[in-house]
C-alpha cells in the first residue's frame, strides 16, 4: 500500500468532473489509500498476525490471565455446550436466544460476584454499550474517566447524554462535575483496573462521591473479574460494593473467564430494564452456547480454585518488580497487567518484534490504542506461569529494550 | 414490578432534600420502575423465555434459516475448534485474538461472497458499527433507509456523519438526498433483507443512483446470505453486484450459518482500513474460535449442498401463500422472512402465547422492534421443514389468530 501512487483526487473530485462524464466507482474508497499512506508515515499501520493452533511463543499479550483457555475443563465444556445446545443460540435473547444454559450462567455469575442479577451480552463491547445507552439519556450527565476503555467511551457517544470527561483516577474531579450539575440523573463510569497500565481506580472514593451526590456508579470489571478480590469476585467486592443498590458493574467472560462474551451486573430491577430496552440487547444474537458453555466451566473451575486469582496478582507483580530492576518503567500492577513505556510507536514495535524473535509474545499499544500519546508494551501475567518463565520474560524483555542512548523517531510519541 | 409502590421521587429529588442528609442510594435507580410501569401498561413488558436442550416446539421464531443450528457436522466443527484452538480467542484482533482458524473464515467467507476480502467480528452488530463508524464521520453523509436495523442505525449515530433518513426502499429518494450534498463523501446504507418483514431492498437500483452520485453503498446482507442468490451467495451476488469497488457488505454468522459473529466484506482496501481504524475491530475480543469453526463448517456444507438456499425461500413462499389463503395479512417473502400483522402489541401476545400452546413457536414483534407502530408475528422458513410442517404451522398460526370482529385494546399499535 505504501507504494501504491496516491491519487490527487479531493474528496469533491465528482463534481468537478466533466460534464455527463459518471464517476468512477474504482475511486469512490481511494480516500481510505490516503489515509493508509498517513498512518504508515506515522509508524501506525497494523496487521493481523495469525496464530498457529499450537503457538511455541511464551505468551504475555492474551488477556488469559488465569491461563484458563486451554484448561481441559473449560474446553470441554465448551465443546459439549456447543454438540447439547446447537453452534448457535439462533436469535436474538428475548426472541429464541436464551436457552437454560444462559440463565444458568446469568445466576451463578450474579453469585459469584455478589450481585442480585446479571444479564449475558454477545461481548464486552455490547455489554457497556447496553449499560450506558440503557441507563442514561439526553437530559441525564455522565462523569467519565478521561482513560476509560473505548466501548465506554462509544456507549457514551450512543447514549447522547451530556458527558463530562474528568482526569484519571481523580475522584475531586467527579465531585466537582457532579455538584455542578443542574439537577438531572447522573451515572459516573469508570474502567476497575485500565486495561493499558492495569491500575485500579479509586472506586470506594467514586462511591463516596455518587452517594453524597445521588449519582449512580458504573463499573467496568472487564479485567478486575477473576483477578481482583477474594478468590477473584471482582473489583466491586474487593471494594466493598458488590450488591449495591446504587452500583451496576460489567464484565467480559472474554479475559481471565477465557471465552466470549460480556455480562451487565446489578440491582434485579436495572438488568430487568436492560431487557427491555438495551438495544444491543434486544436487536443482537444471543451469546453462542459454546461461549456461555466455557464461562461457565471457567467460573466453576475458579470456584473450586480460588488461589487462581492470587496468584495472577503475584505473577504481575514480580514481572513488574523484575523489568524494574532492569532500569525499565514498568507500572505497578494493581491486578494482572503491567506496562512498559517506550521511546516512540516505532521503538515499541521493534522491541516486541525482537522480544517476539526471542520467544516471547507480549502486546504493543500504540496510538489509536492508548490513552495519551505514549506507546508502550503490555505485559500480562498468567496464573499459571512458573518463577522460571517469569525470569525468562523478564530477562527477554530487558535485553530486547531499545538503548537509552539510541537516537528513534519520536513521530507520534 | 406492577404493584411496586411507584415512589413521588422527581429526578431532582436529591436536590431538595433537607441540609445535609445524604441521599438514600437506595433511589437511585427508581425510574427504571416508573418506566417499567409505563411499558406494563402499554402491552410492552418482555422477558426472556429460557429453553430446555430438547424443545417440543416446531421452530419459526429463530433465524436458522437453513436448519443448519444442529447440523451434527457443525456443532462438531464449533466442538473441535474449542478443542484445537481454546475456548476464546484471548484477546483483541491485532494483539492474540487472530488464530489461522479466522483467516481460513475470511478467506472462504470472502470467495463464497464473491468478494476480494472480509473480516470477522464478535457479531453482526459490531460489523455494523464498524462499517459505519470507519466509512464516514463528521463531514460525511449518510443516507440510510428508514426501516434498518438498529445496528445500523446506532452505527449512524456513533459515527457522527450527517445522517439523512429516506422513506423504506425508496431509490428516488436516495437519488435527491446524494444530489442535494455539498460535495463530501457520502454512503448510501441500507438492509437488504429487511429483518421484521422479509422485503428486499432494490439493490441494483441503489447501486446505479450510488454510482451516479460518487457515493459509496452499504449493504447489510444478515438475513440475504445463506438464503439468496444462487447457492446462498447474497444478495450482492444476486444483484450482480458482488466484487464491486465501490459497495462493502456486513454479514452476520448468526443466522443461516447457524453461528454467532460477523463480517464486512468489500474491497481489500476497505478491509484494510477497517483493521487500523474501526474500534469494534481494535478494541473487541476476536471471536470465540467455536463461533469460527461452526460458521466455517456451516459454509462449506452450503457449498456442498447449494439447494439448501432455494428450499428455504420456497418454504417462505408457501407459508406466506398459506397464511394469505387462511385470510391473514402475511407479507409476500423475498427471502425466508414472512410477517403476519396482529391489531396490537397484546394481541401480537396473545397470539403468540396461542401458537406456542398449540405447538409451534412463533416470533412476536412488538415496539420498539419493529420499524413502524405495528405489532406482528414474524415467522422464519427453514429450510428442512417438510411440507408436512409447513401445513401444521400455517393450520395453527390461522386457527390461533385473533377474530377480526373481536374488541382489541389499541394501546402502542
Ligand atoms: C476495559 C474493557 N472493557 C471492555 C472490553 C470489551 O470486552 P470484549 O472484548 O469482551 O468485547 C475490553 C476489551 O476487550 C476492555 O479491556
Ligand atoms: C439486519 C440485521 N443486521 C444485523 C444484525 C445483528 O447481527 P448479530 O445478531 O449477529 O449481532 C441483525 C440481527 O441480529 C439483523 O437482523
Amino acid at each position: 500500500m505504501a507504494n501504491r501512487t496516491v491519487q490527487p483526487t479531493s474528496p469533491e473530485s465528482h463534481r468537478a468532473r466533466p460534464e455527463g462524464a459518471a464517476p468512477d466507482p474504482a475511486a469512490v474508497f481511494d480516500w481510505v489509500d490516503r489515509r493508509a499512506e498517513l498512518r504508515a508515515r506515522a509508524g501506525l499501520t497494523r496487521r493481523p498476525r495469525p496464530r498457529p493452533a499450537v503457538d511455541p511463543l511464551l505468551d504475555l499479550a492474551s488477556n488469559d490471565y488465569l491461563g484458563l483457555v486451554r484448561h481441559p475443563r473449560v474446553v470441554r465444556a465448551a465443546a459439549d455446550a456447543a454438540l447439547r445446545w446447537g453452534a448457535g443460540a439462533t436469535g436474538s435473547r428475548l426472541v429464541t436466544g436464551t436457552t437454560e444454559l444462559h440463565t444458568e450462567l446469568e445466576e451463578e455469575l450474579a453469585a459469584f460476584c455478589g450481585a442480585e442479577a446479571a444479564l449475558v451480552f454477545s461481548s464486552g463491547y455490547a455489554a457497556n454499550l447496553a449499560a450506558l445507552t440503557a441507563l442514561t439519556g439526553p437530559g441525564t450527565l455522565i462523569v467519565a474517566d478521561a482513560y476509560n476503555h473505548a466501548s465506554l467511551i462509544d456507549g457514551c457517544r450512543l447514549s447522547r447524554a451530556e458527558v463530562a470527561p474528568v482526569g484519571h483516577r481523580d475522584p475531586d474531579a467527579v465531585r466537582a462535575a457532579l455538584a455542578g450539575r443542574d439537577g438531572g440523573r447522573a451515572l459516573v463510569v469508570t474502567d476497575s483496573v485500565f486495561s493499558v497500565d492495569g491500575d485500579a481506580a479509586p472506586l470506594a472514593e467514586l462511591a463516596g462521591a455518587c452517594r453524597a451526590h445521588g449519582a449512580a456508579l458504573l463499573v467496568d470489571d472487564a479485567h478486575g473479574l477473576g483477578v481482583v478480590g477474594d478468590g477473584g469476585a471482582g473489583a466491586l467486592a474487593a471494594a466493598g460494593l458488590a450488591g449495591s443498590p446504587d452500583v451496576v458493574a460489567t464484565v467480559t467472560l472474554s479475559k481471565s473467564l477465557g471465552s466470549q462474551g460480556g455480562a451487565v451486573l446489578g440491582p434485579r430491577r436495572v438488568v430487568r430494564h436492560l431487557v427491555e430496552t438495551a438495544r444491543t440487547f434486544i436487536f443482537d444474537t444471543g451469546l453462542a452456547p459454546a461461549s456461555v458453555g466455557a464461562a461457565l466451566g471457567a467460573l466453576r473451575l475458579l470456584r473450586e480454585e480460588p488461589e487462581r486469582a492470587a496468584r495472577a496478582r503475584e505473577v504481575a507483580r514480580r514481572l513488574s518488580a523484575g523489568l524494574t530492576a532492569a532500569g525499565l518503567e514498568a507500572s505497578v500492577p494493581d491486578a494482572a497487567v503491567v506496562s512498559v513505556r517506550a521511546p516512540s510507536p516505532e521503538a515499541a514495535v521493534a522491541w516486541a518484534r525482537a522480544c517476539r524473535e526471542a520467544g516471547v509474545a507480549v502486546g504493543c499499544f500504540r496510538p489509536p490504542s492508548v490513552p495519551d500519546r505514549f506507546s508502550r508494551l503490555r505485559l500480562t501475567a498468567r496464573g499459571d506461569l512458573t518463577d522460571a518463565r517469569i525470569e525468562q520474560a523478564v530477562a527477554v524483555v530487558a535485553r530486547c529494550a531499545p538503548r537509552a542512548d539510541a537516537p528513534h523517531p519520536v513521530a507520534g510519541n
